[in-house]
């Protein structure tokens, strides 16, 4: 047993696994922690400590894992994702790039790569996504053109929710989701009384649109319930057995015609 | 016939079982008008008396139960639920317990054990939980995650929605559920004008995992609707008529066949 | 033919029952009309004379199918539902009752039992109803018992919405929409700081309820969709041409055995 | 090969399809920076020569096409579609028709016409209107109904949303998707106690009724799902399969019986 073989084999098991789990529940409390300014000032150097040694034992993990398996070990998006979150936590977090500091909680969704049934979950999340990406780009086309027209319609009363092309496509989105639109169409009414014919329409349009990516989901997900549903290999064997029943019987019928004159000769 | 089976016949009786459910509407109704001022000032005494009866005969009845099943009586979950429902209310309500007074009203669920078409609604809704467990504790890494991220990102803004862990995870739970999403991330936007970014990706992965969650639920629902329909029975039954007939069709076959030359000779 | 049938086929016949339609709309338009203040000082007396006429030709002809079909008449679900709208009408409309007169518009709804496509729908619709009693009153249940503990909570606060036990209640129903529970939320933090666990529990437990009322209603629909589809017909329409196929083959056979000696003698 | 074949198989072709993809994404790129009023001062004349070369080429297109396949052309509603979005472009934009102008960017949608799978998913969406017209002519009665009682109700307390019946149908639409409906019952009830019960009342209504019209679309969704699946088909082959063996063996049947006294005398 070679030393990778060992490593690997070390790295699979049930013990280290477990011991990760713990490291990254503990990494994610510290960084829930460091979010109070009050807890900060009490155990600031603990915080950052533990933060620290946690990223040491996710960089030696992941450095036994890739020495183990290699450049297979890229091949599962699982442990893609696992390199990318933690890379990200190495990167220098000075100037423009101090909102990494705060994606280094996302550490915290190795949880789902590591615990069964949330990995299962989130592939089944993961995978009716390219069934969605006709819609979603219908919608994303319906944003744009719906923002330029209210851009060209509304930008004239100086409401900021329409300022620019960016605002205004935002503010759509807003009103596909239902949140606030009725308030947004009566500042609008006193400047521009025909302004509901813009939203009511967009709004039929959005919700319809939304509501057949709804089913196109559903629809999908029942499809593959119903294929994985023991009903027709049942339906079909009970034919087969008929079929034989009667091949066996024509077999009869034909030995009956050669028979030679009924062996009355 | 002995005590015990004689009181377990009487508390299982339907006469019985139809005094107890009056006689818990009716305390359902006494503790409704306790929460008005101005019945409490006119018939306060009688209130509180019609309460405590009430609580008097739901002890005696739980006992008179208790007693005739002995212990196999906490097998049934909805007998824990009278149990505890019933129990809570004989806590001294002084102090920090007076809360409690306040969940006295659960006993009016008292009236869904009681029910039986209420009963199985009930069942149905608690058989279904256990298949939402992963996807529930997905949510909840995601508002964890969620909330340190927020709190980075904006309590230095100071918005009291934003203002510690805990307040940020209940923010972005009303985000989840699309309530006044946008007026939030309107206030933010001028010290953060990147805020949106936040807002639309955490809105978008919320509710598609919401969806699934909702779809989760339909297809188990859908699945034991579909096991326990009479089509695959019916179906079967056809080919076996079928196949019976062709069985007595080969026996005359054979007979035939065997036959002693045609009785002709 | 007596007088009897000869109305019946006059009130059953397409020519009547497109101008009863036409009476309708038109009544319709004209109460529409009558909402305009400027609309009832240029043209009010022609408004009420076209609302008599069109309740006076309502009054004829049910009169006339009421002669027609006897009481059989109330045996139709919709008929009786024609004879309340317009007799409505026909209550003095003073005092008290002057709301009755925004009722008249009701009669407009006599509009989906006259065309056959909206009368399906409707059927439909109302077939589905008593499939959720069980989960309705399940909810009234949890709106009675929710109020009375948000009353006990929340009534010291002084906030109007939890004025009473039906401000409380009415309160929740617009909670359970998810229609502005955090700003409900966020008022009353203050002074109960632990507010939100009511709310999150209610908003969680209503829900989930509402989710399992709506699959409720999918599934049955789904089911009868199901049951009256054409694949099972089908099915066994097959296996029974394949019975009479058999049958005539086994005819066949016997006679074959039953030939004197094969026609050799 | 004529002319007329030579230009369709021009514009049939993958090339100039591909073309006119990259002239309709580059005119409504575009558009949208014609809505900033900065991009305007810079590049103004840009911009509107990209609009017009863009025009023309799409008018080019379309003569072209219509050239090739004559009237056919308006057979398929999609070049319908492209001749509209065209057409509008090409009426004077002045006075009245100032609105037409911001009409342009709907050659955007042109997009969902010229790649195959976005005219798929929008050929599926138009599909499943025509089911929905008995309940969507519902919708609109229960609107226009509600909206008469709503004014007759509610024009006296002089609240601008139920100022005119007009005002009053756009308000109860908004009831129907839920945004803001409390805040309007609670504007109302200090003049009309009673308010909260039209509200209740619509929305327990409306909403049932859009659940209804939610329930429809899915049924009609998942019903072409199971007719497309490969269930039914392979079910009927097995029967099929059976019949064409029992037809065989009842030839053989009747060639034993003709046989001349088994050919054996």
């Amino acid at each position: 047993m070679s030393l990778r073989d060992r490593v690997g084999h070390l790295v699979e098991g049930k013990r280290f696994q477990r011991m990760i789990i713990v490291v990254i529940v503990v990494n994610a409390a510290a960084l829930g922690c460091e979010t109070s300014p009050s807890m900060v000032a009490a155990h600031g150097p603990l915080l950052s400590t533990v933060d620290r040694v946690a990223l040491g034992v996710f960089v030696v993990e992941l450095a036994a894992r890739l020495y183990a398996h290699r450049l297979r070990f890229f091949k599962d998006p699982w442990n893609c994702f696992d390199f990318l979150v933690v890379g990200v936590s190495l990167l220098p977090a000075g100037g423009v790039l101090s909102v990494v500091r705060s994606l280094r909680i996302l550490r915290a969704l190795r949880l789902v790569s590591m615990v069964p049934s949330m990995r299962r979950v989130v592939s089944a999340l993961v995978k009716s996504i390219p069934g969605l990406v006709s819609l979603s780009g219908l919608l994303v086309l319906l944003l744009y053109v719906g923002g330029v027209v209210a851009s060209n319609l509304f930008q004239s009363t100086g409401d900021p929710r329409f300022g620019d092309l960016g605002a205004t496509v935002l503010t759509l989105f807003q009103i596909t989701t239902g949140d606030g639109w009725s308030d947004m169409m009566r500042d609008l009414m006193p400047a521009q009384p025909l302004a509901w014919i813009f939203f009511v329409c967009y709004l039929l349009v959005g919700t319809f649109t939304m509501l057949n990516l709804f089913i196109a989901v559903v629809c999908s997900a029942m499809e593959s319930e119903i294929q994985t549903s023991p009903v027709v290999p049942a339906q079909r064997g009970a034919p087969d057995e008929v079929l034989e029943e009667i091949r066996a019987l024509r077999e009869e019928v034909r030995a009956l015609r050669m028979q030679p004159a009924n062996g009355s000769d």
